[in-house]
């Protein structure tokens, strides 16, 4: 058998492998990443040596994630999986506010805050005072939505990278009956994700950097309407145009508006010293809709 | 922008991110990944859904992996990549002995057993003598060729299996200068690859069996020689037509010889009781060479 042959013949058993399968969708799924997976590997001419090195960097990459760090979703994340995959549920509706990366970040049982409460924490940075609306393409308000909000202190850290399980700039809360959110928190900063694990190593060998610029993650959940994934990015941040995931939109880039120590801060704000503040409308689409 | 126009416009920034790698092998390999894995992707319409439980998927075959277990690998193998890998890598001489998947189950460290050794140390079976000898594609003997053995027991479990850390079924030792080497261990027996994590999830799914025929592994190196990774597979097994992995190769099944407990065994065999017996002679390729 020549070379070709007895390579496709691998592929063609291990797609015809699926043809049992229960689901018609896994079956689908499955077949596209064996063919896809396969080509890739015939293409390079993959090595025995790049092939262990890959299976390291997988277990590697699988063992460094737990409940406080996800080095997969980094991974997806830095290889643009995690921006095609919004990219092909995006909502055809340019009314809707767009969507954004995940991020390996979020962890479940953030804490309720209040509305116009603090979810800072004494999480480091200027306090910044946060508000908006949820509304559906129709224009209406969405009251109780769910806004949950994470975002970096002003030294890049997220609170699942502090020492110890402490929970801070992080909390969600619900709009009010007019579709409202209000909240504090502190003014985002640029960071670099992390780096001391597999995906710190591929982007060093890619001599890409690791910096994401400053910005606020909402996931944003009401019934009836489609789950919003999205951030706010600070305008004129220096690493808006070389984000290390790929995630900034256009449309999601806000200006942050900073505030003398002699302008009063809205209820529950600094007594003394500088705050900002940023305000977006965001908009579902209905459950069901799509591209 | 168009839906297409979009989804390609990551793809191209993602591929684009790899331009400055210091290696323009890490580049090609890494650029081959992005376009193939981001095809995956646009083909079957990935959703978030199914994204966020190929993450969960993934993290858990890390998790799962260590220096006993290695999950990774045996998704390479069920997906075919690991037999895909051998095909890419073969040699072109058929005179050489061909590869087959190293699996999931060896692991450093092994113990040197003596010329005629037993290397089953207890593992339940019927006694085995294998024998054999390891020459270059000349014919010429190797002698001193480091041949490193491991296999499951008649239950269908490798030591690694074993509650504990014993070690059995396993072993390495030197081909003296004729090339030749022997040695006792047990008649191996079909089983069933490991389905208690994420690829015994996926092999269900897909409605495929986990069982692979009785085989014997080969890891086999010398100086001047290409590593040889390969298995013995028993004649007869009903599993060599459905391997769960792909590793069947014709040339690499073999007669094993029962033989009753009259006939008397070779030096440090059984004293009563039937035991079988196996002889292959290996071929390796010399260093450097290719397909």
């Amino acid at each position: 058998m020549e070379l070709q042959e007895r390579e496709q013949a691998v592929t063609d058993d291990v797609v015809a492998s699926f043809a049992g399968a229960s689901s018609d969708r896994f079956r689908e799924v499955m077949e596209a990443v064996v063919r896809h997976l396969h080509a890739a590997a015939r293409e390079v001419r993959l090595t025995q040596g790049e092939w262990f090195a890959a299976i390291d960097f997988l277990t590697r990459t699988g063992r460094m994630s737990d409940d406080r760090r996800q080095e997969f979703v980094l991974l997806s994340d830095v290889l643009g999986l995690s921006m095609l995959t919004v990219a092909i549920n995006a909502d055809a509706d340019p009314a809707v506010t767009e969507s954004t990366v995940f991020g390996p970040f979020f962890h479940e049982g953030s804490p309720a805050v209040e509305q116009g409460g603090d979810l800072a924490a004494g999480a480091p940075g200027v306090p910044c005072w946060v508000e908006g609306t949820v509304r559906g393409t129709g224009g209406e308000a969405v009251p109780g939505a769910r806004v949950e909000v994470w975002e970096a202190d002003e030294d890049g850290f997220y609170d699942v990278q502090y020492d110890g399980a402490r929970t801070a700039n992080r909390g969600h809360l619900f709009t009010d009956a007019d579709g409202g959110f209000r909240f504090w928190s502190v003014r985002p900063a640029a960071y670099p994700i992390p780096s001391d694990g597999p995906v710190g190593e591929l982007l060093a060998a890619a001599g890409r950097g690791p910096m994401r610029p400053a910005h606020i993650h909402f996931l944003i959940t009401a019934p009836g309407y489609r789950r919003l994934i999205t951030h706010l990015f600070a305008a004129g941040d220096p690493y808006l145009g070389s984000d290390a995931v790929f995630g900034v939109k256009e449309s999601l880039v806000v200006g942050f508006t900073e505030h003398g120590p002699s302008e009063p801060a809205p209820r529950g704000g600094p007594s003394a010293g500088r705050w900002a503040s940023v305000r977006h409308d965001f908009v579902l689409a209905p459950e069901g809709a799509h591209a």
